[in-house]
C-alpha cells in the first residue's frame, strides 16, 4: 500500500461481491442486459432526472467520448493547462474528435476561472472561419491541484457557456470526492449548474475499471453509442461494466468511498501542516495532497522509509499524497510521525 | 442460457477467482504491477519466442490497434467481405489508423484464398499513388463462418504477404477454438505461419473482458503504448486485465474451455445433420454452427419452443448456433429433440 | 497532343484571359473579393435556385470536402466498386471524414442501379450500431465507363436516397459533357433528381484548376466553409480561382467545350467501330471511349505509331482514349487510319 | 490597393506570363511534366543540395503536409502562441497529422527562444506515454510579428531539436523576405542551421497560389506524395502550379520581389517612427509593420481617409501594414503624410 495514487489499490469488496453474483447466468451482450437497464435507472435518480448513462472502463475513453459528441474537428475545447484531457491523455480528445484543439486557459490557480475564460475567448477564436472554432468548455470536479469548484464557480462557467453557444463538460474522475466535499447532490454539481455532459469516475473511488458517460441531452446520446463503438469501448459482457456501477450507487458505496478518502486526506494534511515549514499548495478539499516540504525535512522523511511522490509540476518542493477509498490510519500514521520527526528540531529545540 | 452467442454466458470460476485474488493489497498503476509483467511471461512461452502481448478490453480495440501499428492513414488492408474488422466494428479500424481503407476481397466461402489475394491485389492498389496503398491482410481465425484456415492455408498467405511487403493480422477472437480444432501449436498457427501480429481472443472463451495483442516485433509494440493511452485503452488498474489473461493461460484453462466449446458445437451439428432436410452452410469446426433448416422444420421447432436465431447473411434458411466453455448438455438437447420431432415426418414415414 | 487524358491539355482561352483580367488592381482575400460573389450568382442561375457554390482546386478535394459535411466518422457511403471516391483518391474521403467507409455496391456495368443498392442496403448496415451507418450515396456523371445515367436513373436513386434518409452526392467531375449529353438542365440533372450536394468539375472542361462545391443546403455550405479552411482548400487570393468558374460560366463556355468533347469522341468511336473486330466495352455517351481492340490490331496499331492506352480494369483488350475541349481532327484521324489499316485485311479481303 | 495583406494584390507578371507560356500543348498529368521536373532541379540549386521540392496551393496545406510527415497522432509540436498553424489554420495540422497536439510555448516577443523551448521540453512531455511524445519544432520566418530569426537564433533552435530528436519545421510564408533582410543563403537558414522541412512561400511574394514543401530526406518526401494526394492536393495539370514556381525561382524574381516589399516597409516604419508618438511594435525586419498609434493620431488619420486594420492581439493602440512586391509610393505616401499631419501638433505647438 502506498499513497501514490488512487489506482493504485484495490476494488472495494461490495463491487467485487456484485460481479461474482451479476456472472450467474446468462445475459444479453453489448448493453442488451438487466443490470445495463437498471444502471440507467440508478443515475436518473442520483441525477434527479432523466440522464442517459453509459459505462465505460477508462477516464481517457469517457472524456474523449464525451468531448467527441459536441465538437466537431474544427472545434475547440477551453481547459486549464493542467487539465487531465490536455497533459495525460496523449491527444485521446484529439484522435476521437477528429483533430479538435484543446485550448489551455491561462488561469493562476487550479481552476478554470470566469475570467481567464473570457479574456482567452476575447482574443477572437469564434470570429473567423480562420481559427478553430470555440465548441465547449472542460473542467476538471475535483481538480487536478486537489481543489473543488464551488457551486457558484460552475453557475459562473456554466453561464458563460451558455451564453457563448458553447458546451460544457465536467471531467468527475473525483466526482464523488467533490460531492462530498461540496455536501450538495450531484444535480447542483452539474445540470443545474449548466453542465452538459459529465465524465462519472468510479475506478478511483473503488470500481475495478468503470466510468459513467452521462448525457442529459438525448440526441448527443444517440450519437455516443456509435462513437462508442468504434472506438472499442463497447464491451461484449457489459454486465461486467454495468455491475460495478450498480454497485458504487447502491447502498451509498460511492459516498462512503469518498467520504473515507477526503476525511484521511484530511486528517493526513492537517496534521502535516501542523508541523513546522511544510505548507499544503492547494487547499485540500478532496482526496488529493499537494504539500510543500522543506528539503531538509523531506530528506529525512526519506531516510526513515518514506516514499515521497515529487510533483515538480508545482515546484521543486512539492509532493503529492493521495488517498483513497481503503486507506488506513497504518497508512498515514507513519508518514505523520516522519514529517514531525523531521521537522521537530527546526524551531531551535 | 441460449446459443446465441459465446459472449451472453458469463465468466469462467477460474479467472473470477484469480481476479478477487489480484484485488489484493495495492499495485502498481498502468500496467507497472507484477501480474502484467507474468502475462508478458506467459504468452512468450505460449508462443515459443519472445513476444511483446497487451491486454485490452474489446476485440474491436485489439484488432483496431493492431491494424493501426501496421497500416498508415494512406493504407489498404485485405480482409474477408464478411471479416468482423469490415462489417462489425463500427469503423473502428477506419478510426484508429486514421482513415485507411478495408478492401473487401470476394472469396468463395468463409476464408481468404492465396488465388483471391492475388486477383485483388492484381487490379494495380500499389502501382500508384491515387490508391490506397496495400499495407496488410487480415484474416479471422476461426472464420466468421465457423471454419479454421488449416495451417497451409496460413502459411500460403502468409507468404504471400511476405513476398508484396504487406503485414498479416490475424483476428483471433476465437484463437484458441481454432488452436483446439487443428491440434496445433500457437506458434504453428501464428508467426510460423507468418503472422505478425495477433488479437488473442479471450472474452468470449470465459473471460469478462480480456483480449491481448500480441506483437512479434519490438519496434511495433512501442508504437502500441501511445496508441492504447490515447485511445483509452490503458487501464489505471490494469491488474484485473491482467488477472483473467493470467489465469487463462494457466493450467490449460484455455484449451479446456476451448476443446468444451468445440466439442459440444460437434455434437450439436452432429445430431442435426442427421435430421431429415438439415445441413450445415459451412463445415463445423469450431464453437459455431451455421446450419439450415428448412421452412417447415424450423417453423415447428420455435412452435416447440426452440429460440432460432436468423442468419440472413448466409441466407434465407440459415440459423447460427455458438456453443461456449459452459454450454451444457441441458441447452443442446432439447435443440436436437426439437429438430428430430420437426423434421420426423419429413421423409414419409 | 495526345488522346491520354481530359487533364494533360491545357487550359481554354477564355478562362485564361479571364485570369489576367481579373489580375489587375486588388481584392479582398480569403473569397472577400467581388469574382467570388459574383460566381456563386452565375451558379445560382445556371441550378435556377439559391445554392451555394465554393470553388476549390481539385476533384478529390471537391468530393471529399462535400462527402464530409454529410457523413459522421461512423457513416458509410454507397459507391460503384469503380469510383473515383473508392479507387483513385487515396483514402480523401476517409481522410476529410474522420474514417468513414466507402461500400463498394456490385453492379454489372458502369453505374449504380436501384436494384444493386437496395441489395446493398437490405444487408443492414443501417440496423445495429455494430456496423457503419449509411449515411450517403455517391454516383459519378458521366460514370467512369464514360456513360451517362439518364434522369429518370437519377431519380430513381434520388428516390432510394430520400426514403432511407441518405443524402446523395454527385460526382461530376464530366457534369458538363453529360448535361450536353443528355441535353437537360443543370436543375434537372441534380436537385430536381434528388441530388443534394454537386462536384462540378471545370477542369478537365478547359480550367487549369477549378472545381465548384455546389450546396443546395445553407446549414451544410456553412460547415464546409470551417472544412475547407481547415484542409488547405481555403485560397488566399481566391480571386484566380473564382475568376476560372467565371469565365467557364460566361457565354456557354462550358458548353462549348464539352459539346465539342464530346462530338469528337462520337466521331471517333464512330469510326472505330465500323473497323472489323473493333468495339465499345461500353456505350460512348460522353467524352470517354472504352475500346475493345483484337491483340493482332492493336499490334498492327501501335507499330503505325500510335500510342494505346490498357484500361486492364475493363478486361485485356480493353483501351481508353479521352477526347477534350480542343481535341482537334490532326489527333483522332490518325488514330483512325491506323485502325482502319490494322484491321482492314481481317474480313479475308 | 491597400496595406491590408500581401494577399490582396494579383500576381507578378513574370509569372503570369510564364503560365500563358506552359499552357502551350499537352503535357503529363498529376506532376508528370517537364515544368515540374525543372523546378525541382531549381529547387535543389537554391537550396545547394539535392532537396525534394513538391508544389502545392496554399500555405496550410504546405504547413500540415510538412508537419504530418514528421509527427505522428500521439506526437506534439512545439510552437508560438501566435504560429499561424496554432491560431490560423482552423486545426489543419491536427486533421493532417490524424490528432496530433500543438504545444504553444510561451516567450516574450515574436519569436520561439531556446530558453522557452527548454522550458517547455522540460515539463517533461517525452517522459510518458501519458503525455503527447514531442516530434517536432515549428517555427515561422519571418515571423509573425514581423521580425526575422537571426541565423544563430535558428542553429540554436536546431541544435535543441537535434539533441532532443525532434525535427524542424519552418513555416516560410515569407521565405524571400526574410533571406533578403538577412542576406543569407536558403541553405543557411534551412538545413545547414538544422531545419528539416521548410514551407517555401510564394504566393505573397508574387504568385496566384502557390507554395513548396521542400524535404532534405528521400523518405520523408516518398511518405508526402501519399499525404498530398488524399488531401487533394494533388493537382491533375499540376503545370500550372509547377509553372508558377519556376518563374519565380528564375532571374531573381523571388529576389527581387521580396527586396521591393522589404525596402517599402522601412521606407513606410521610419518615416511613420519619425512621427511624435509613434512607435513600432516589434522591429521591422521584413514587410509586415506593426505600429503602435496613438488613439487621438489614430482616429485623425482614419478622418482623413487612411484605412487603419487593427490588431489587438498586439495590444489596442497596435495597427498592422503590410506591403508587397507591388506596393508603390501612391499607396504608402498618403499614409505617411497622414500620420505626420496626426501627430505634427502634439510636441506642443
Amino acid at each position: 500500500m502506498s499513497l501514490d495514487s488512487d489506482n493504485t489499490v484495490g476494488a472495494s469488496p461490495e463491487i467485487l461481491e456484485h460481479i461474482i453474483r451479476c456472472n450467474e447466468g446468462s445475459a444479453g451482450s453489448y448493453g442488451a442486459d438487466d443490470i445495463t437497464k437498471r444502471v440507467d435507472a440508478l443515475f436518473s435518480e442520483f441525477f434527479e432526472r432523466e440522464v442517459f448513462a453509459f459505462p465505460v472502463a477508462t477516464g481517457t475513453a469517457a472524456n474523449s467520448l464525451a468531448i467527441s459528441c459536441y465538437t466537431p474537428p474544427f472545434g475547440a475545447v477551453y481547459c486549464h493547462g493542467a487539465a487531465h484531457i490536455m497533459v495525460d491523455e496523449c491527444n485521446g480528445p484529439e484522435m476521437f474528435t477528429g483533430g479538435a484543439k484543446l485550448v489551455p486557459v491561462t488561469s493562476e490557480g487550479t481552476k478554470l476561472t470566469l475570467e481567464s475564460l473570457e479574456a482567452a475567448h476575447a482574443r477572437g477564436w469564434s470570429t473567423s472561419f480562420h481559427h478553430a472554432q470555440p465548441s465547449m468548455v472542460s473542467i476538471t470536479q475535483a481538480t487536478e491541484g486537489g481543489t473543488v469548484y464551488a457551486l457558484a464557480e460552475i453557475e459562473a462557467i456554466g453561464g458563460f457557456a451558455k451564453s457563448n453557444g458553447l458546451a460544457l463538460h465536467l471531467d468527475g474522475a473525483r466526482f464523488c470526492n467533490a460531492m462530498v466535499s461540496l455536501d450538495c447532490s450531484a444535480a447542483d454539481m452539474s445540470w443545474r449548474a449548466g453542465v452538459d455532459v459529465v465524465t462519472f469516475g468510479a475506478t478511483k473511488n473503488g470500481a475495478l475499471a468503470a466510468e459513467a458517460v452521462v448525457f442529459f441531452d438525448k440526441e448527443k446520446a444517440q450519437e455516443f453509442i456509435f462513437r462508442r463503438k468504434r472506438s472499442g469501448h463497447q464491451f461484449s459482457k457489459q454486465r461486467f461494466l454495468s455491475a460495478q456501477l450498480e454497485a458504487m450507487m447502491t447502498d451509498d458505496v460511492w459516498r462512503r468511498n469518498a467520504a473515507h478518502a477526503n476525511a484521511t486526506a484530511r486528517r493526513l494534511s492537517d496534521a502535516l501542516e501542523a508541523c513546522e515549514g511544510i505548507s499544503m499548495a492547494y487547499p485540500v478539499e478532496a482526496n488529493e495532497i499537494f504539500v510543500r516540504i522543506p528539503d531538509a525535512a523531506a530528506a529525512k522523511m526519506r531516510a526513515s522509509g518514506i516514499d515521497l511522490k515529487s510533483w515538480p509540476e508545482f515546484g521543486p518542493d512539492c509532493y503529492r499524497m493521495v488517498t483513497s477509498w481503503c486507506t488506513g490510519e497504518e497508512l498515514i500514521d507513519p508518514v505523520i510521525r516522519a514529517a514531525q520527526a523531521a521537522t521537530a528540531g527546526q524551531d531551535g529545540i
